[in-house]
């Protein structure tokens, strides 16, 4: 959001195609924790859950705003939605997703910017 | 999202700037349910959080995905981010975020909608 009259900076939404060896849940928190702490986010409150196609939704409110996760492990997909009060560039939340992905086989991460004028 | 190989259906952003007369967590909650109820979404899990600013942020996990309200009522802002796996139309969210917030003065409604290819 460019808009100086609102307060968001940040708004990335991110596709990631990987061989997601451990979908389980308590990798996935381990990938949202090396992530926030990348990215020098904070996590205020979290709440979680695993559907029954093994799918994960892990979804933190910081105190910037929030991070959602949701993981599809039959298709090998992670889908990371995160807005930001505070700035971070596009290529820092890309990079940021490497880094806490760095020990899987991605193949690919597409990252979206949304920005109301 | 519009790749078949993906699960993910829709998601929408939406800002909305009002009169936000009322900016308390009820309040809130009750426009998120009426929001929700009318899109026939699930709640699966909720947290909240009011921060310093009055501002709220409410984030809920769906059994089609989720939904997540920021509200900053020092500016009249509602920022809304909803991800569904079940197809819902972005006039139908539009639509069912004017019903939900009919008592309130809206001035706009902006909505986009993010897609991977």
């Amino acid at each position: 959001m460019t808009n100086p009259s609102t307060p968001i900076t940040n708004h990335y939404v991110a596709l990631v195609k990987l061989e997601l060896t451990d979908g389980s849940l308590e990798f996935i928190e381990s990938f949202a924790q090396d992530l926030i702490t990348d990215l020098e986010l904070k996590i205020v409150k979290k709440i979680s859950r695993i559907f029954h196609s093994k799918g994960i939704t892990l979804a933190f409110i910081l105190s910037e705003s929030h991070l959602l996760i949701h993981t599809w492990p039959e298709l090998g997909l992670i889908h990371i939605d995160l807005v930001t009060c505070s700035y971070r560039g596009d290529k820092e939340f890309k990079s940021s997703l490497k880094a806490a992905l760095s020990e899987q086989n991605i193949k690919s991460i597409e990252v979206k910017s949304v920005n109301f004028d």
